[in-house]
């Protein structure tokens, strides 16, 4: 598959079958990740991978609860706030490390689904985890073998997307 | 090429050939764009694509304006205030869009920059391109067909950017 079809056919999966991911497989998919681009090249993610009971006591923190337990093992991702060098950057660039994540993780008949409702519970679950001062959990991701694989999201048109510039300028 | 073949090949490219990129692939650019996740699939992302004087006249406001100077075409992405629901998930959401045009780009043997130091004169470009009232300019991707592949940049160890739980929850 090409890039776009990869790009186009990735869903959120939200239901796993009980089939493990293995330890090489987590390894790829982090360096997936690693490889993304970032800011003066400050890489400011770093990146947690919990499963069993571990995983499973994140479910108490998220209305997604179900799908955090369904998953294998899911992925924190953190912003290293002493790394980070403009705030608004550094979280563009976790962004594209989820995707570059997301993406591999599809390559590979894999799935995955991206939660951020779990932040409303950062504080707690930043304690519990006894998560080092400075790392700043911005993203969940939970993974597994999809069980199910959802039809298309809609998108809007990208003629809706595109701003015309209005300007003085000349083209 | 695998997905993460793609992510680790993929460079920023600073030198371009004097070569169009068509209409046509700037379309399939945006599409690999629009296809991103976003929260609550908020779609936050606008477009304006540049060429030409239009193009140039941007470099005045960058020190990398030999990058938008010789590149064939920028990307201006914007977030939609408007459509945002949580301010830092929805730059992780532009910043996940960005990397898939990135990889698409590579995907179709263009090259492509990030650029995020002009964001520094974020409010005088939207004023003089008349950037309409809720849009904030996030990213400008300048690309074309690549002159000169730089090598791997460096990148931290996956020990590195690995944390490890340190908690009573027991795994």
């Amino acid at each position: 598959m090409d890039a776009l079809g990869l790009i186009k056919t990735r869903r959120a999966i939200r239901r796993f079958k009980k089939e493990p991911v293995s330890d090489k497989q987590i390894e790829a998919i982090l360096e997936a990740g690693r490889w993304s681009p970032s800011g003066i090249n400050n890489q400011p993610w770093r990146f947690m991978v919990l499963d069993g009971v571990r995983k499973n006591f994140l479910a108490e923190y998220t209305v997604y609860s179900s799908i955090v337990r369904g998953s294998d093992k899911v992925i924190l991702v953190f912003l290293d706030r002493g790394e980070s060098y403009h705030y608004e950057k550094d979280l563009m660039a976790i962004g594209a490390c989820v995707q570059s994540m997301l993406l591999y993780i599809h390559s590979c008949g894999l799935g995955a689904c991206w939660l951020g409702e779990i932040l409303n519970k950062r504080a707690e679950i930043e304690k519990l985890l006894a998560i080092p001062k400075g790392l700043e959990m911005e993203a969940l991701i939970a993974l597994g073998k999809p069980a199910i694989i959802p039809k298309a999201g809609k998108r809007m048109l990208l003629k809706d997307l595109l701003v015309r510039p209005k300007t003085k300028v000349k083209g």
